[in-house]
């Protein structure tokens, strides 16, 4: 069911726009959602996307710009007059429309604005402008059903009408009541609606105690509220408690999906969000920074190893075992880190005290080193490695894979006891410290135990 | 607005259950959401649970079961009888009871299902546990609002009145239109329902081609079409065309979250879904494969280096610089790999060929490659070492960059040719790969340049 872009398709298209056949295109792309054909433009230069987009219905246009990549957008929207980019800022919601412009320069932002003609979008959008891209201010739209707690079933219901279409809304998620000052009492649902008299009056029908955030609430706080009591939308109030927009699910799995990818490439050793797509410098940019860590902890190594020069002089049997502690240390680290971070992250790790996830810790470890020692004894027996050096390597590797996961355990929580983003301590940088810790602990129980 | 537990909560709970203060316990979390009651039985005694289970309201109680975490849920159950369990499941929406169904164990789920006294739900929720959990149709409730074509308006609102009122639906995301056969249609929008006149035909007001998903696709095609084009719901239809159920945003937001955090774990080398709650047992075991592949890596490397042991013997210089090396190597890969396996998982990967990947792989890595070498270079340089054996740790650093790069590109985008998750090529896998080949390039290039 879902709309596959083939190589022909886009052939056939481009050979379409060559030869000027309009109403092939207007046909092909009548049945196709704009979110697709947002997909297309990206497959297309920007003349062609520009000459299609100008045959597309008026709706489905400012659909299609709202859907395209942002940095498409961006290039896409270059080719605009302010007129043009005004003219479709009006055609969308308020939320979207304020996205849009919000990536625009300053100086044509303000200059679209002027130029939209409904003088109450403009100056919805422009209030939305004024709020942090990053709270439920920056991310809310201005439109919405509110209904007065004091009106019958009956002019609620033409009421709901009336600015179902004024505002153009296509998908009513929530009816909001209100009282006379336009504070938020509560929500009417659908069903307690149709299913009353026509008579019955708003106030005994609705839901007071509604959930709701504050324009300036943070928009993860937002995320996790409509996730956790699985709301289709929110409400969104200011200071004095007025009804002033409403958030939907759809803007929340944005976040939540960048959320997850932020983690995941913080953990990948990635420092910036980039995509595939993004140039070759953004992406070496996005790259470098872990990468001169992990560079920092091979230099910090070479002189850890550098101080034992005489005896791997001696012993050169010594340096065989080096990238197993180092990795194996930077394995644990890493492995131990992402579970408190993903716990932190979805609240679902538990409130009790650092100790307690220490132990627990301890124990996992203590299997995991267990485990391996077990295996790289046994191997080193069978090829017949001398019994100290296997005895070394053995004591070594036990206790980095111990102390690299107390060390990933204990950082993240630390991290975000100072209210610094846990996930900084997972990746490269945990890697790099137990690589530099293991060294040390593998050449310290070779001075002990072998040397 | 979020609900917080804190430890003073919890311990006047503790209090009023051991002296029976049921009054203290009835008003206190009457206005508590059953997610936040949820999270506060996680954090007591199964007994001390159960004891405010049974006080709580009816629908609360049903509410709270569904919310809690799975291993809670299902250690909580034990403590009841099936004919317990199927008046809590009674109550449910069918896929919730479905899915805490799933979680008995065979001969227990047969006798709650007989016990479950409304002989439709126990049907619905039979019909449910046919199909595969990773389906659409292991996803979908049974409850839903479905209205005929051949209705008017009045008819049709008095029919969902009755509808909603008998499946006890709360939330009422869309209204699916059919013919008399069962067969989808389309659906009603609120605001077409609402601007009709009440004697209008369905047949006129209704959007036809809905997009909608049937019984066996996959719950990752779900998620990706309700994510992509913003739908609160979509229907599900068998495969004859008639409409079976429904499945809802808040679903999909599971399956959404769950992915990130699987891709997410996978690239920090744990081999199965795990949360900080689980067991020892169960954090060892999901982290023990990576670090045995850790391993193998290791005892490679061991023997690699164990190739040169003369050349260590003489030089032992050489070893200073084999975490550099094999760390370097590692982090690139990951880097690499992460950002192909994201563009993967949500489709910015561009279709063109594997060669241009990797073109501009080279190009990025080279990038980076540059930068490092010259630092470890000049670090060199400084601290007086050895110039040819500058050379060579530079030359070895700028080619397992590069070359690291390339791999981390070229192994999830073959993986994924091959229908393997590109996942598994992230993390511990392409580190060790990487480890290995960067030290055999290291000696090798010394044994070319320095030895």
């Amino acid at each position: 069911m879902q709309f596959e872009i083939t190589k022909e398709f886009i052939k056939e298209l481009s050979e379409a726009i060559v030869s000027g056949n309009d109403s092939f295109i207007v046909e092909t792309l009548s049945p196709v959602h704009p979110a697709d054909i947002a997909e297309v433009f990206e497959d297309l230069s920007v003349e062609d996307a520009k000459y299609i987009f100008k045959l597309l219905p008026e709706d489905t246009a400012s659909d299609v710009l709202v859907e395209l990549d942002e940095e498409v957008r961006e290039e896409f929207l270059k080719s605009f007059t302010s007129k043009e980019i005004a003219d479709q800022v009006d055609n969308m919601d308020t939320d979207d429309a304020a996205d849009i412009l919000q990536d625009l320069p300053e100086e044509r932002k303000e200059h679209v604005l002027s130029q939209i003609e409904d003088l109450d979008q403009a100056s919805n959008i422009k209030d939305l402008l004024t709020f942090d891209e990053d709270s439920a201010g920056g991310l809310m739209a201005k439109e919405f059903i509110r209904v007065s707690e004091n009106w019958p079933v009956a002019t609620c219901i033409k009421e709901m009408r009336r600015q179902a279409l004024e505002q153009e809304i296509d998908n009513i998620y929530a009816i909001y009541v209100t009282d006379d000052t336009g504070k938020l009492l509560g929500t009417l649902s659908l069903k307690s609606l149709i299913t009353a008299s026509p008579r019955a009056k708003i106030t005994d029908l609705y839901k007071s105690g509604v959930r709701s955030v504050t324009t300036d609430s943070r928009v993860e706080e937002v995320a996790n509220i409509i996730d956790k009591y699985d709301l289709p939308a929110i409400p969104v109030i200011d200071k004095d408690g007025i009804l002033v927009g409403r958030i939907t699910f759809d803007d929340v799995v944005e976040i939540i999906k960048e959320e997850a990818e932020k983690d995941y490439q913080m953990a990948s050793g990635i420092s910036e969000k980039v995509e595939s797509g993004d140039s070759i410098w953004v992406l070496s940019r996005a790259r470098l920074p872990w990468l001169l860590i992990g560079l920092v902890g091979g230099i910090l190594g070479s002189q850890i190893i550098g101080l034992y020069e005489d005896k791997i002089h001696i012993y050169p049997e010594m340096a065989f075992f080096i990238p197993l502690i180092a990795a194996t240390g930077g394995n644990v680290g890493v492995q131990a880190s992402a579970i408190v971070v993903q716990g932190l992250a979805n609240n679902t790790l538990e409130t009790n005290g650092i100790f307690a996830k220490l132990t627990k810790e301890f124990f996992v470890a203590t299997l995991n080193a267990l485990a391996c020692t077990t295996l790289i004894f046994i191997y080193n027996l069978i090829i017949g490695q001398d019994l100290q050096l296997t005895i070394t390597v053995s004591t070594a590797l036990f206790s980095v894979i111990v102390f690299a996961g107390l060390f990933g355990t204990l950082i993240p929580l630390m991290l975000n006891k100072f209210k610094i983003d846990p996930a900084v301590a997972t990746g490269p940088f945990i890697t790099t410290l137990n690589d530099v810790f293991g060294l040390s602990l593998y050449f310290l129980i070779g001075t002990l135990l072998y040397f």
